[in-house]
């Protein structure tokens, strides 16, 4: 692959089941700029787009994606069926859709039967950015810019920030 | 299609996602056959089988079947994957599989979002009963035998019976 | 039963247990109509009205009715007490009244013993959609025009549509 | 109504929805029977036999019942639909049947909406014995001989006794 | 007791554990009054002020209080603890205060042990007014005034009325 | 009080609101002694015995009792009770008696109105060995010997004991 | 340490995982300053700083503090935390931050494994008030003018104060 | 380092919060043997064994340790505490432990404040074959043996293997 290419491509790939769920997210962004990572975000339904998913996770693998972060709410399939679609990593994050607070959409992801693993974060917005110091965590093992930019957060944290 | 083909194909198509999983739809059978309606069973995981099950499903509605009962515990995208295979009615009975006692599999199949609708019934046996019970009832608006079969079948059950 | 008459009729009859659940079913009427699916609604307490509740099912099923949906909040027994009166397909919508947030009517109305089943939705509007496209796919088994625009109904999700 | 027949004639009116249930009630009885109180016990499902459960209503309350208990699993609507059937007071014990150990139950009975109430007490057995106190404490009201052996129970309990 | 001192004394004596559930129970007065049952309201904490709220519960005693109902929040002790204080029948109503949404105070209140029974309705306002027909039922055994008020109300409801 | 009295006299009394609670509170005697607290146990039922329980109170805070440690199940009143019967600290320990695991009596116990606080512990046998731990951590406040017995029963947990 | 510098310094250090958490223990102070008990409050992540925490216990508790108060929402892991590196009295209070209402914080504080305590209090507000009068009666065991307070403070919510 | 020390060492170290939970991990090894992953196991307490914790953390680390796994029951602060002290991807699994079914350890785990994720899965054993199967995922970005023994096993998988 060449060198110009890379630098476009992205290395985590956020999916919606909704374009509803893009402010819980939003957090996500500065997080994932500051450990330099590149990103990019489609919205794309497990259940009524199945097709359209399985095309987006086959493109961008292809073009260098390394971790898959999914968020979702209600009965929340996605994050599940997209590690039943590749054999990167994939973070799911359970969105407080409808009346039940994302208990719902907590359970449809972290109790995921053995061999198609999810790694699922808080409900919400603070699970949102924790997704994103997640992948930092996991790319911060082959790659020094990440670790030292993790590193610096976490720092930063100690020292009071947020 | 010959008619021969279709009097052996079955109308009511069974999936589970484990074969851990047969024992809760043992009272389904007596149920179906009581009903006369013919039905058949296959285990495929939603996650990590999805080109069987898709294989199952397309070959099995070429072959006549109308209505799709699909079983699965904890995280159970299994029925959810079903709706969104066939435009079919779709039947989810949660399983009580793991420490949550089948909540996390109610909730995996009850609250899916609009448009990939299952119709979910009772976690555990008595779901597999009421799934059968709900097949006939929806075969029984264009089937008179099934019809006279299921209203024999009520008035025992006024009478006491099981 | 004269065809002028049949074309009047509902096919699939709505039925609330309170008026205050009306908002709630608001996103089923487009749907039921792009499915071409005649409908009425009904309001009916099934504990302080079931004289008035059995005359409606008995009305309606005789006039055509073939698929009853049913809403209802707290301790929903609206769906399951329908279900006890007829022998086709009834939908139940639990609909989040009061602190619990519809867990309450979601035990309700899911939980229902053998016999007697009632195919349960998700909580809320999103259920009283899925209500609809669940209706759709029951009639869709007999009615090639209702399958067809299910379909179009499908492929349009798949693009995207909602 | 003759005197000599309301003597036989059961007080307390004990329904279940099904025959499993009956050792749920066992420790009603011998309370039941030291405050003096005439009782009768009826199997007959909410759902499957509305016309039977309506019968034995009428003719108990007919014979001099004056208070229904009614015990019932699952969505237990038995208690709501007794209470929809008689204007006599009505107590709900919520049976823990099935994977989610009485609150599907208990919910089901205690959140019956306005107009129609149900005296709920304790799922399972601790709740039938107190199904048991409870009308005795309502027939005390107006029955000197429940009222002095609901009182010398209680100073039995507080010497330690159960 | 002279009948002029009858007249004015209260037959059920409501008891808040705090001055914040007053409007909880607002819905709970016209219905009283329509069934003619004479009422009065106390504020007394089950653990902050025990002597008070026994010195209230033996002075309506005295002045002819039958039926005691009881409201509370967050850990509901007040409804069990007057259960233990008398022999008449005790209704209690959670109600919904902080974060549980009132889950807390409905096992505090149903889940009571054998011996002391608390006649347990729903969480909030629906509760309260349920409160007020389960005392009329109590009261119609013996009080023929009463059982036409509440005969008139169940056939209001049934022709839709609330 | 002669200090002979004083050193027989119980500084830890601990309640249990019935016999069958006996066995969770087993792993909380070889800590006790272990810290040198003097301790004892009494069987008082907050609703069946409220005059017992008062009287024990009273008596043992008179002889010495610093620390008040109630255990009970299901609706469980008696720690909060006793924090209504005593200004010392009471700590209170959830049984798992019944179908809902020990869920109703941990509502019942931590939920408790400002003014009587509750000092709540793990469900069962683990929140038992910690309702010790807690008073050993209390008593060491004004007593070196606990203190002391403390830290040396801290330093072998981090040994790896228990 | 010199009589002036302990009359300044805290006896109970109330520690925040955040500062968003503050209005939650608003209603701590006023208590706290009624009973005459020093107090201090400090920020800090048991996860982003424990370094910081651990500096903040080890200098308070050289200063005299006797008692520790933590306050968090989520997997609120402070106070178990704090107990881990005290061997004085921690009071939990779970926040309801989040959409899981504090459910998830309470669990997270209660049920902590044997050896390592930490007294928990309701969630929210209710919570911070009596981790005040908790920590009142603490201290009271050995401190005549905060058992006075505490008395005096008892009986006006006797006298229906609050 | 020399690569005959890194050949030795571990790539995966699991951490335990107490023996009992060996058996719950006990499908974790066949699936890190099968794909090449070194690992090792150490039980340490978070909160009695905070400094044995934090030295075997630094020693892996050192050693070449790349990823966490961290299993603990009730209020689980093991997985949290771990990511509070390493920068390395942590894997959090919910051990069903005492009577809540493990949503204890799964709330306190999961739902971990933003900056210190925890990649949660399933409760119990499906969780921990799962926390396999995920850190196969991340070290196989960077490793292609890792990489086609997850291939080959995920294959196996739809071929219908366990």
């Amino acid at each position: 692959m060449p060198a110009s290419k890379k630098t476009e491509s992205a290395r985590v790939v956020i999916l919606l089941g909704s374009k509803s769920d893009l402010p819980v997210i939003e957090g996500m962004y500065p997080l994932l700029e500051r450990f330099g990572i590149r990103h990019e975000v489609h919205v794309a339904s497990a259940h009524r787009q199945p097709e359209k998913l399985k095309r987006i996770i086959r493109n961008t693998e292809k073009a260098g994606a390394e971790i898959f972060i999914a968020a979702a709410g209600m009965a929340a399939h996605l994050p599940g069926v997209v590690a039943s679609m590749t054999a990167k990593p994939v973070i799911g994050i359970p969105v407080a859709a409808g009346p039940l607070a994302g208990v719902d959409a907590l359970l449809s992801i972290v109790q995921m039967p053995p061999g198609v693993p999810v790694a699922t974060v808080a409900i919400g917005g603070a699970g949102a950015r924790n997704a994103a110091c997640l992948a930092a965590r996991m790319l911060a093992l082959g790659d020094k810019k990440v670790a030292e930019a993790l590193d610096a957060y976490i720092k930063e944290l100690a020292r009071g920030g947020k």
